[in-house]
């Protein structure tokens, strides 16, 4: 892609309500930009960044024999009545009328509308289990919208549903979906960990939370040093008033508290800071009853279904991998989630040997399959170049500049900065190691 | 894909709302169901079908220079005042008030907030033209929403609009979208027609639609047995009280009035009656004013946008292709809107000789990159399963059964019925070339 070709709009204005690292910085680097509280549009680039991580949840639920669908973003507020949630949910639940009169609701989840698609349709426990996702928009008025991405009103979710014949077939599927959901943040270069949750309003009875490790996180978490366990700070204290307590002490005290508390496998216990981005539940019969979704089982008997249901944030995700992995200068995507791995940056797109050969370099990689962008811009100096490289952060830079007349280009690493010299010949290879 | 393993509900149950075939099959063949007035989900097969639909539009667009974008579907009244269609659009403009009581509105298409979105971000006529587009969820409040996908309330539309630093740029580009739209619905394998048309409420000055020819649309068109004009039946007529009177003609009376009617080029006139998928306008200058979104030009002068807008009903386009192609036993798709190219039909899952052959076929095709299902299903017998075939549609079926013993298996032609018995070791080399 050529960087004049594409609309990417960068710029030093930082919003005024903007506090964290990644709303600042899509801001800027023009990922994305505001359309009202809450609402954001994505530019192309921050569409691109949406649509790799898309497709890397896409890909991987679909090898774990998930079978994507599209629900209905506008739902009719009767199939919310019979959950009971129309009510429970409260003003997050955003209610719209038609010309008609008729209530309806901004989806915010789709528990309701998965058991009413399956119901009278898998009739029989030989057609289970039936595992569906859907990669939709949601809405959830929030009260306070802010951090951009990370707490918007319109936003896009994963939100999977698994339908089964007994618990412990849901309990299979709900185990084969935490490795499912390890494979998804690990293909996203993210480091995160798995901690027990409560399960919420939702009504499960067993769930786990992803969470993103992120200084900036909303959420605290335990962890251990020694092993892969984590928990929400409220599962390890068994006093009740101990745990209300909790969300007004300092860091600090939380840090006391954690003393002396030992993981099962004998590890240290400390709190870190961590961004809620996917969450499994043990769902239950909660919903096919409410809604009066039932099979026959083996023995003819009609039974509800039980179901587990599974989300992921997917444009959450988009800021967690910054607010994981930025610097002052700007983003440092990872390479799973950049725009484009490579910037070719052509120091003074004016002179022609410059540009000519940063064109040969951008051919060549392109041509080997390697997501490449040339800064072709004639108008840019160098430093404005560079400036945009390290906000947008590409994970590689490669200058084309003075070094061209021995033959060389210079290949930066925005995450350590680190700078190579690398002969015009050697570069497809040097590229493929990366 | 195993169609075991796929949730497709088909059904013997056609909706009493369902008068068009389209309406009837999607639904039969488990691709669509209803979820309210107007609304639809997508189950499996159906959000294969819609994403091979977009994937093509994505495809040709970005390769026509066009860059994609994904715009906030809830988006600020305000936006809808500066232009004036919060008024003129009237109730299919769907008004939404927030928990603080601030006014929405679900997008039914997106001019406001992408000229908002390049306003003060392209400032000089170096970064122009400009063509941004979105697939996404748009939302039409009709009075009456009726066949299926064809005319319901939430959608799924490509929305298209380019900015010029002239007319003459503007009309430039036009031509080019005229070019990839034919591309597109080439690609897509229907049969259809570019009509001039007038350009309606949106404010343009030169409008062309793109209809699927088939006898269920909506539109009558009139086109020429000799070259590929085409054209809204408005505009042939010069007497204004003609054209009002059109719509409560027949049929047999239109081509009355059509008789003696040329074409340009000398060919005879004929009505047809077509379905609109796709819109392309010359917007010109109306919303880059009303909302005051400026560039400076060569001169240094500062002048607003010259604007082109361009649409195509991806959801709509999936009904369209059942209405131009399907018999009375269900869909055809066409080669490349087909979930599956081929359906290997297991007569007997039972014999394990029979499934033993049809899974070898199956994983042969599969790993030579052919789109294959099997239907591998024990409980069905083979009556059942070739009526889902004949009703789901896809292009070709291989039939395992009795001949196997010879070691031959039966290739049907969908469209045809054509079949063709073929051995077992030339199947490969013979679907290759279908």
């Amino acid at each position: 892609m050529k960087f004049s070709k594409l609309f990417i709009p960068t710029t030093k204005e930082t919003p005024s309500d903007a506090t964290l690292p990644s709303h600042q910085f899509l801001i800027r680097a023009g990922f994305i930009n505001q359309q009202g509280s809450g609402l954001y549009n994505y530019m192309p680039m921050g569409k691109i960044v949406l649509d790799k991580i898309r497709k890397i949840v896409k890909e991987e639920l679909d090898a774990a024999d998930c079978s994507e669908v599209q629900l209905g973003f506008v739902t009719p507020i009767e199939l919310w009545d019979k959950s009971g949630r129309a009510e429970k949910m409260g003003k997050e639940l955003l209610r719209i009328k038609d010309r008609k009169d008729n209530d309806f609701v901004l989806s915010p989840t789709n528990e309701e509308a998965i058991v009413e698609l399956v119901k009278n349709r898998i009739t029989s426990f030989k057609d289970l289990p039936v595992n569906l996702y859907q990669i939709n928009t949601k809405f959830r008025d929030e009260a306070r919208p802010r951090f951009g991405l990370m707490r918007g009103r319109e936003f896009l979710m994963k939100d999977g549903y698994s339908f089964h014949e007994s618990v412990e077939d849901m309990q299979r599927e709900f185990a084969h979906m935490e490795e499912t959901y390890k494979k998804i943040f690990t293909r996203l270069g993210l480091d995160f960990r798995v901690v027990e949750a409560d399960s919420g309003a939702i009504g499960g009875t067993g769930s786990k939370e992803f969470h993103v490790l992120a200084d900036s996180g909303e959420d605290t978490i335990i962890v251990c040093d020694s092993c892969e366990y984590g928990a929400n700070i409220e599962t390890i204290f068994e006093d009740e008033d101990v745990v209300n307590s909790l969300n007004d002490l300092t860091y600090e005290e939380l840090q006391e508290k954690a003393v002396g508390k030992k993981c099962s496998c004998g590890g240290e216990l400390s709190y870190t800071k961590g961004i809620e981005a996917g969450h499994i539940f043990q769902l239950g019969s909660t919903y096919s009853e409410a809604l009066d979704a039932k099979f026959l089982d083996s023995n003819g008997k009609s039974q509800p279904f039980q179901m587990g249901t599974y989300g992921i944030g997917v444009s959450r995700i988009m800021a967690a991998v910054i607010e994981q992995s930025h610097d002052e200068r700007g983003c440092i995507w990872t390479k799973e989630t950049a725009p484009f791995m490579i910037d070719i940056i052509v120091s003074s797109a004016k002179k022609e040997d410059e540009l000519n050969a940063g064109m040969k370099i951008y051919e060549e990689l392109k041509d080997n399959g390697i997501e490449v962008m040339i800064d072709d811009r004639k108008k840019e100096r160098f430093g404005f170049k560079m400036g945009d490289f390290e906000l947008i952060g590409f994970p590689y830079a490669i200058v084309i500049g003075k070094k061209l007349q021995d033959g060389l280009v210079e290949l930066i690493d925005r995450k350590t900065g680190e700078k190579t010299d690398v002969a015009l010949d050697d570069i497809l290879d040097f590229v493929k190691k990366l």
